[in-house]
């Protein structure tokens, strides 16, 4: 499978945590949000909406956005279950998953904050504050539903990692990478941190990536 | 079933469609936005976020997140199937349906406007311009995935209405409102005529729901 991918595109990140998580090799290859490379002919032909990421299955398939790709690897592909086994338990997971990348990351995306520079007029601070707000509204929002949920375990759902740890570890990483404090969220920095030790995770972080800037690099996680 | 809903909320259009064509009674109780009222100590009470709608079925389980409730009435109940039969086709159904339900949608909801309103005081032309932009967007990115591709037919995929088409419905009807023009989309036109055509999702449209407002609201539907 061929993964076209940003380092810092949290869509990306789920999209690679649920390889990993499958034991799946991939080959990445990079498109360069901030140039605007998903805007090139190449990669427009194999994803018109010039979203990341798209994955391409060996016979040739185009799938796109983060939430159906994470469904199909589910569905088609062998090793870990993102999903629990039961109709309600995989609803709690699916909605988790939807309030982070439905409710929260969109309006976060580097289209939506070329929008409100280049149109609004919108200056750095309103921006970050706006970039916060959001972040911050979610992380609440999840504490929420978490917190004191008998079906809260280690993970999100139980005592295995799903499809809404996914969704989470990229939502986390943007806000901490906002300077947010999840002093406030204790549940989400408990379950975060679980996620974030494994290997399947820690390898999958936007700055563990072969197109991160060098002087951001981690060292590459042993899996 | 208990459907929390308010007739405006595309989310809870969503929801509508799915039940109708599931074929499954629902009550639907009324919690009015504009008021706010999805902030009272009731609602919050279900559902800590705060957003609508929230399903409560006939056992007291909560379900939140219109696409994760949309999964879940596939999953577990009879009726007309929201999603194909084969793994890489529910990929693309999900797909077009996130791209509605995250890409687009979540730009334009009332917490949104609020916040560019009451925040960054943008005035009511800007914020026009904010909705038909991302309407417009998506229109176009759903357009390119739809036009000529092999598994669009009478609905985006194939001749039975899906998810994308649930999603799709809202989005278009939405669109409207902001007074575009579908003639540049003419395949996300035909489909959506195709589904609004169908019972099923003219008995869930916002201006058919009890609590629309008296002076916008249309003729029931006969099922």
């Amino acid at each position: 499978m061929k993964l076209y991918s940003f380092w810092r595109s949290l869509a990306s990140f789920r999209v690679r945590i649920a390889l990993n998580l499958k034991g799946i090799a991939y080959e990445q290859v990079a498109v360069d949000v901030d140039r605007q490379q998903q805007r090139d002919e190449t990669y427009a032909a194999l994803n018109p909406q010039m979203a990341l990421p798209a994955l391409v299955l060996d016979d040739g398939t185009v799938l796109t956005q983060s939430l159906a790709i994470l469904d199909y690897l589910d569905e088609a592909c062998t090793g870990a279950a993102l999903l629990p086994g039961d109709a309600k338990g995989r609803a709690r997971v699916r909605a988790l998953a939807a309030m982070i990348a439905c409710d929260a990351h969109p309006l976060t995306t580097p289209r939506v904050q070329r929008y409100l520079t280049e149109v609004l007029h919108v200056d750095a601070p309103a921006r970050t504050a706006w970039l916060r707000h959001w972040a911050t509204e979610m992380l609440v929002a999840v504490e929420a539903q978490l917190a004191g949920h008998a079906a809260t375990g280690r993970f999100c759902h139980g005592d295995a990692p799903t499809t809404a740890d996914i969704c989470l570890a990229g939502h986390v990483v943007f806000a901490l990478n906002q300077g947010i404090d999840l002093a406030a969220t204790p549940t989400v920095q408990r379950v975060f941190e679980a996620g974030m030790a494994l290997p399947a995770f820690a390898a999958a972080h936007p700055l563990a990536q072969p197109d991160a800037p060098q002087a951001l690099r981690r060292k590459p996680v042993v899996t």
